[in-house]
């Protein structure tokens, strides 16, 4: 394992310590280990909090900030946050407007944020939550009774967090993130896996002409391992599973090109670029796109393709004002 | 080789048109190939511009807009831009105030950038040039004299763009440039290298246990291969030689912490923490951090640090306001 880290116990620690460090202006600690919180807290606003394991850099402490999430919860690596961590999460970004939870769908992952909500709701705090669940790839995983929550997370945040910004009621924030939710899949695939530091070693094997389609963002399998093919094969073989999945037909579409970690910005533009070809020799018009390490897996290579439809509610969302570490509109 | 592909000879030209594509509100092309302008031709104010071999995105065709450059000018990967390819650039945004051009130490770079200026003056234009060489590792290297430029040239750009943006003339925008170009200074170190896709196969080789200390950001040697350490020791290796090249003690610096484009943002962090430690026990206060990928080696895993030592000047010009792809303020 070739990694610059210190003790492979200290690294969440470290990493969060020097989250925190780097950015004084946005974030802050509370005094619950994992938990980041906006610098400022927000009133008359319903909260948005999300969580999850560690490992998924920027996701989720980078878009704790104006316009996106109230908090973010982090997990050990690969690993759900605690139910008590969330519960002091929500304790603090609550407001009389109530908190919106948006975590993956995983199971130790719900199984916390519905405990953490327990214990929340006994203090007076109203909370109501909505799971993402857009990838494509498999019904049902080692981790997940039905889809797995991916990248497409990030967008859904993006459009939360600006609605519970216009002052939206809770019900209201809940509507716009569900449909949102229905409106967004997304599929990866990976040519080298990513090695949890404690573990010492990769999370799966491929050969050297080998690819993993269909890959979870912690490692999981997915469709199939393949021949390696080229970049543009590739994306026709997730926008396919996307498209069957979901009539995206003459539709507006954000399109968000994420790398897993190790992947170099040069091949996520070359992607990119077919995508939108891709796309229009469909008749999907392209009205934005997102490209970037939005939702890693540590230093995986690999991407994955993420389309969300869009209406002319959820286009005003999307361009709204983001002011956070790694999504700023 | 494993990457994301098509053919090798295309991977530069689907990249920057697969970049135009994610940013119509920011950059376009002009009818010349590697030349990213910003969208909005810019008046009234020195242009600012830079160029260099592709494999280093974001640089620095994330970097043009509002704040920082008018022009970015890249060639095949690892490789300088021909020059006439920069003196379509020139004249693609040069202003009555005239263009500054701050490239990055290479004998090739410097060369052309030379030509393309002689070539411009001809036409009227006002070009005038400084250069960046803030890689302590080395005095001279395989394809420079002198220092190399490296990660720091960011934080240059940044400074004299937003010196540009005031209205500032010529003269003023490059004495702040060598200003901000006295006062950086970077060290860098890796463990895996980078692969030319041209080439298919790495630029140089490390054994598991081994990292290469001072290298380049083309894969170039730099001080010597060493067992690999703890981050904290591989900080404290690259502090030792910045910190003993300039005077930093009782300062103000800007930390850029860089990453080479696989190196996860985990550990990028996790570095942060420790510097910001090892900094404060030396008496050097940090103003500002900027952690993640800001110039790249392809997918090649390391990092830099640099350290950009501030006054009231360069604080203000480093908080102005950039709107560019990779670099919001």
């Amino acid at each position: 394992m070739k990694k610059f880290i210190n003790a492979v116990e200290n690294v969440e620690k470290e990493m969060l310590s020097g989250l925190f460090k780097a950015h004084p202006d946005k974030i802050k600690p509370i005094d619950c280990e994992g938990v980041i919180v906006r610098k400022e807290k927000s009133e008359n606003k319903v909260a948005v909090i999300t969580g999850g394991g560690s490992g998924h850099e920027p996701s989720f402490g980078g878009y704790v900030g104006k316009g996106m999430l109230d908090a973010a919860v982090a997990g050990a690596i690969y690993t759900s946050p605690a139910a008590d961590h969330i519960y002091e999460a929500l304790k603090a970004v609550a407001t009389d407007k109530g908190v919106l939870m948006i975590p993956m769908n995983y199971t130790g992952d719900i199984m916390n944020f519905e405990m953490a909500a327990e214990m929340a709701q006994m203090d007076g705090i109203e909370t109501d939550m909505v799971v993402t669940n857009d990838d494509v790839a498999v019904d049902n995983s080692l981790y997940t009774v039905g889809r797995r929550g991916v990248a497409g997370t990030v967008l859904v945040h993006k459009i939360a967090g600006a609605m519970a910004e216009t002052g939206a009621n809770l019900q209201e924030v809940k509507a716009v993130a569900e449909k949102a939710i229905d409106n967004v899949r997304t599929m990866g695939v990976a040519i080298n896996p990513s090695t949890i530091p404690a573990a010492g070693k990769p999370g799966f094997e491929l050969n050297d002409d080998e690819m993993e389609i269909g890959i979870g963002i912690h490692g999981e399998p997915g469709v199939k391992k393949d021949k390696l093919k080229t970049a543009n094969e590739i994306c026709d073989m997730l926008l396919d599973k996307i498209l069957s999945d979901l009539d995206y037909s003459g539709s507006e579409v954000a399109l968000l090109v994420n790398g897993s970690g190790g992947t170099p910005l040069m091949e996520l533009y070359l992607i990119n670029n077919y995508v939108h070809e891709a796309l229009a020799s469909k008749g999907i018009k392209i009205y934005k796109s997102f490209v970037g390490n939005y939702m890693t897996s540590i230093e995986q290579e690999g991407f994955s393709l993420t389309l969300l439809k869009l209406d002319e509610q959820l286009k005003t969302l999307l361009d709204a004002p983001a002011d956070t570490i790694a999504f700023k509109e």
